[in-house]
């Protein structure tokens, strides 16, 4: 029996999801804490491998089980009382044997926050990047809507990436502004290495006036007319959909 | 010339705002830091002494300068790039030599995060106290009213207060809710030793229905009759009025 788990988790003091050799990542977390519920190995297969320090409210995790003690519907009560307080579980179901959760997703949507003003915000230092200058959110509202459709995102992946083809697409791609806190939120069928990241900082340039024209710089293909990677503690894993 | 700060702060791993002996306290960074930019030993007042793990947007904390190096608009930014990035100054004003923050104020206003879901959600850990059951809106709302007035509170005040008298007056007492996050918002001239986090016990019993009659529980001024003491990292000092 295959089962998929939705968890939470405050990427903070984690070297991303996962699992490495000299760093403690929320994968290794996740496996031995199932490990110890089901008296055996067990081996996860997550929908996203967000980086260190990426937060998550919907990643999604699969796992085979045979003779699970505890009731499904139990399940999300008792991982979060096992995990340490900064991972959670939300919510478990059964999926067929031959569900992947990275290749089955229809969507994903991510949130990456900005706040601006001109001292940080230390209640926000955790989930926001900070940026001191005034944003345009008009600016920055058009310079999303560009991103929306069916393109070639070579500008917007980082080097290193394994992809092989670098065409995705993107469904919506909106900013709001509540509480001095710019949110991106952005939704597509899949992500670049660091893509979400590079987007949001061309949109941040957008609000800042040094980037008008986002349909050209996707268009160029080139990563150096885009903007700048924003550091990860702004990006939140919002929600994986099959 | 005595200046007066707006200071924010992320109080998990602080031992309150009080200067003590064996545990860091912010008001000892703070002081730390003015007197490495004054070059001079510096003693600070505040308006409240938060408790340890409490946050705040809105301290205000007062110090005596004399020849200030720093033009007074650029004192927040410079500050808060010298203290740790859990501690930021948001603002800075001249107030009379006379001035002392701590008795001063005409309202402080507070607000308690309590998120209510089966599962805790670790992006609310920080900031919020996690209740499993299920929390009834419009009962909490009926219960915050009734905090509404001038009263003797003795009924929520924890042990090891000092306080001469134990009425204080409340302006308002309302309860917000949105995205599975109750928030008390409460303003009054002043509040005894843990007022607002038995309190929002007290509206969390009512929200669970174990708790009815608030304006019985006030007359009673008895401390068993109230709410348990919610824990401290719900709570933030918002604002301060003078």
């Amino acid at each position: 029996m295959q089962i998929l788990l939705t968890v939470a988790y405050d990427g903070t003091n984690y070297a991303g999801w996962q699992r490495q050799e000299n760093a403690v990542a929320v994968q290794e977390i996740v496996e031995n804490t199932l490990a110890e519920l089901l008296g055996c190995p067990v081996v996860v297969r997550a929908a996203s491998r967000t980086d260190a320090g990426v937060h998550a409210l919907g990643q999604r995790v699969a796992f085979f089980a045979d003779g699970l003690k505890v009731p499904l519907d139990k399940l999300p009560v008792v991982l979060s009382g096992m995990l340490p307080a900064d991972i959670s579980v939300l919510a478990a179901q059964v999926v067929a044997d031959d569900f992947n959760p990275r290749f089955n997703p229809v969507a994903k949507t991510y949130a990456y926050r900005i706040h601006s003003a001109p001292c940080p915000n230390p209640l926000l230092l955790r989930y926001a990047a900070h940026v001191p200058q005034e944003l345009n959110l008009a600016k920055m509202q058009k310079a999303a809507q560009a991103f929306v459709g069916r393109h070639d995102f070579a500008a917007f992946c980082a080097a290193g990436s394994s992809a092989k083809t670098t065409v995705r697409e993107v469904y919506s791609c909106q900013v709001d502004f509540a509480d001095d806190v710019y949110t991106l939120t952005i939704r597509g069928n899949a992500f670049l290495y660091n893509m979400v990241r590079i987007v949001a900082g061309t949109v941040v340039y957008a609000g800042l006036g040094k980037v008008d024209d986002v349909p050209g710089i996707i268009a160029s293909l080139d990563r150096a007319q885009a903007g700048k990677t924003m550091p990860p503690q702004g990006l939140t894993l919002l929600r994986v959909e099959y």
